[in-house]
């Protein structure tokens, strides 16, 4: 099932997406039947359907938190130069950085040097600790596409990433959850990113040098992991610059297409 | 005034404290007075008030994210072999992290080197972005103590923090908001850490390399913050491990004491 997060009339619910559809960008024929309740317990789909494209589509979970892995794919450390490290690097992306598909990127005043990073992005399901490797699968939501979009300038300077990686609109996820991936599936996907159409990463994430269950074991040592929260898997070769004017396109294969344009600060 | 968060019979409340403590760590004589609404808007006092050593404190705000900073006192990046950087070096603790007074430091799985860092917090009191240098005091709530608490051994190792610093039970908060102290004021106050009494780091925020304004100014360059997030500015020298067993105080001058013991995982 896809799962996605709107708003219409001024309301937010979840709905279930029907239909296929007709381009990787395309939300022609798409309709959503309306979930009663949140997709973090049991819920019921209403009947009642409304056409995608009336929608405004929202990021489709508000996560309490982020948790993000640098260098998680061995061709993009070396394409920056560096090595891979020993263990996992975890860092935050927060709450306010998160955008939904469409909603635009807004160059930070700081940085001239910002840079897509398409990811596969894990949904958090249940409230989870210390999660055995085989346990794992469980408190898994469903997938969706992410950008970790990055100051790059900022981070080379800043040494702790919070500005560089945890501005506003620096997270955006969408375009829905996808619940029908079994962890096998998830970990042999491809994926994309474009700009203004032309590819620029293309990896598959067989390619995690620290797999989705290396990383919630890992992480879930830790810390604590809520519904709603957000793994970001690491981001294959090709990242790039965007400019103001720019469509970015992220495409995870199975899941979808989350697009956004970048703008200049108003 | 100073706010404390508490539970009581199961409901959850904000009150004013009434009184001066007999001691840096006793609520002896100490009264509550609950307040109507939440400190973040316009509130009332109810004058229905109950003593505080009948309540439980909680950590006294419930932050949506806390923004901390790196090597923000010169003595303290000296004694770990760093070099004061040129920039703020922002990183983000969990909401996940949180802890209130009395609670216990758990000691994660992954560490044997866990260590107190005594920290200035400041709440943040409304939601802000791109803050000028004269309006940073009209975002601020209040204040309170805070402990950094730092997986030393894995901060070395993984160089982004989010397991050395994110871990749960790693940020104790409290024991409430002092709401009384201006910019100036907050500006030139002591900081102690004890262990088990014997104290352990000695400093001054004026000794702070970026203030309060320029952390402020520099973060919501980035990102909004919201009401109740909170912003920790830095530890001064003399950090150092803590072992289960051991009670670890922070005492911000003008703010109060915050006390938690430091337990080995079950």
């Amino acid at each position: 099932m896809r799962i996605a997060r709107f708003s219409i009339d001024g309301n937010v619910a979840f709905g279930a997406v029907e239909g296929d559809p007709t381009g990787p960008d395309s939300h022609e024929g798409l309709v959503l039947d309306i979930i009663k309740g949140i997709p973090f317990a049991d819920f019921e789909l209403s009947g009642t359907k409304v056409p995608l494209d009336k929608v405004r589509l929202l990021p489709p979970v508000l996560p309490n938190k982020v948790v993000a892995i640098g260098r998680n794919y061995a061709e993009h450390a070396a394409e920056l130069g560096n090595e891979v490290p020993d263990t996992p690097w975890a860092f935050f992306k927060p709450s306010t950085s998160v955008i939904g598909p469409g909603d635009p990127i807004v160059y930070p005043s700081f940085s001239r040097e910002v840079h897509h990073e398409a990811e596969l992005a894990v949904v958090i399901g249940r409230l989870c600790r210390e999660v055995p490797r085989e346990r794992v699968k469980d408190v898994i939501l469903g997938y969706t596409c992410a950008n970790d979009v990055t100051a790059r300038d900022t981070q080379r300077s800043e040494k702790q990433w919070a500005r560089a990686k945890g501005f506003d609109s620096s997270c955006p996820l969408g375009p829905w959850i996808e619940t029908g991936l079994d962890l096998a599936a998830a970990s042999d996907l491809a994926i994309t990113a474009t700009v203004n159409g032309e590819l620029r990463q293309a990896g598959r994430t067989s390619q995690m040098v620290n797999s989705i269950e290396d990383l919630i074991v890992n992480i879930t040592e830790a810390m604590t992991l809520l519904p709603g929260d957000v793994l970001l898997t690491g981001t294959p070769a090709g990242v790039g610059p965007l400019q103001p004017g720019d469509e970015v396109a992220v495409t995870v294969e199975g899941v979808g297409t989350l697009t956004n344009k970048v703008v200049a600060r108003a």
